[in-house]
């Protein structure tokens, strides 16, 4: 089941409606401030969860109203945030591939934790990325894969580690090639704006927790 | 010597401006296409450095004509980041306190990277901070520290650790106190959005490289 969680950071709408189009989702999860974007473009999410303490007035009740699509309210005063209060429903919902909108922008506390909490799907084999009009983050779950020139986000193609270390990332196909190295996270920059040389660049690493950025300027 | 780089990410002409004004750096380097806003707003950077492939065109040239700011210019094919080289020039000029501006918004891979690569500084014990309007991100070189409500940056204060753990996290003064907890990086959320409670808040931890964000709406 592929599932898309909408969370409150920025959404830009045009970009937001397109990708949801395009991309088919079979499970729309609104997070908190999300419900906002949806509600503008007429979506309907297929469940709705928060504190709705960051929700404009007046946006749930529409969906209260309705009484159709399940609303999930929390305690505002908890350990976790919207994002992974939405993040756990989409596990035990059945989620085999996760996309999240509006992870970006703004607060950076947010949007770090976000990034770091994507290791629980990665744990799962749940491939899940962040996505917005510039970048899209993925954490890769083999260990071995390609990316092609028609499929790929945006020009530029970088990894980071998750965590301290990659183990043996090796790079074929692209701009800069890699024969296996560790790739740490205090590198300078090694793996940084890459790009696909050829149609397909073949990706594959021995350990660690490897991150994928695609982005365009 | 405190220092700020100067970066071309995400650059709030306002904001900047009256940060640099109020922090008074000893040191101003400005890395690529953070020239850009230097020039804008008058400042003069006590060094240049970059490939300059991103920085529009006829702004080095002012200051070449002026032949008085140190320029250094690297090759665009290199494994560092504009930010990976104003980093480690930064060190070599003797840095013990560091700014990066410039360094959010747009391409996350660039975001991503700087704020591992904050761990050299760390490791310098050289405290470092990414600043923009909304957020501060500090990774603190001392293992017990205070901060003020009178001196914080926004109203939220939030804890994840750089890597996969941060041992022994103790948070007193706050308005979710925390007793010392191993605090892992997909905790969901534990030390997001926190807030002071008293004038001071006290932190500290045992073990591991720990970020601190503190960020307002």
């Amino acid at each position: 089941m592929k599932t898309c969680i909408i969370a409150g950071g920025m959404i830009e709408d045009d970009f937001a409606s397109s990708f949801l189009k395009k991309e088919q989702f079979d499970c729309i999860l609104a997070a908190d401030k999300g419900l906002a974007f949806l509600a503008r473009a007429g979506i309907l999410p297929t469940e709705i969860m928060g504190d709705f303490d960051s929700l404009p007035e007046g946006i749930l009740d529409l969906y209260k109203e309705k009484g159709q699509i399940p609303i999930h309210t929390f305690n505002p005063v908890k350990d976790n945030t919207d994002m992974d209060i939405a993040l756990q429903r989409a596990y035990e919902l059945g989620t085999t591939e996760l996309v999240l909108l509006g992870a970006t922008g703004g607060r950076l506390d947010h949007f770090l934790s976000t990034w770091q909490n994507m290791k629980t799907a990665w744990q799962k084999g749940i491939q899940a990325s962040i996505v917005d009009r510039r970048n899209r983050i993925t954490l890769p779950v083999k260990k071995h894969f390609t990316i092609t020139k028609a499929e790929q986000f945006g020009k530029y193609v970088s990894f980071v580690p998750l965590e301290d270390q990659v183990k043996g990332l090796t790079l074929v196909g692209f701009k800069y090639p890699l024969a296996p190295t560790d790739l740490v996270n205090n590198s300078g920059g090694l793996c940084i704006s890459n790009e696909l040389a050829e149609e397909v660049g073949e990706i594959s690493y021995e350990d660690g927790i490897l991150v994928m950025i695609e982005s365009r300027d």
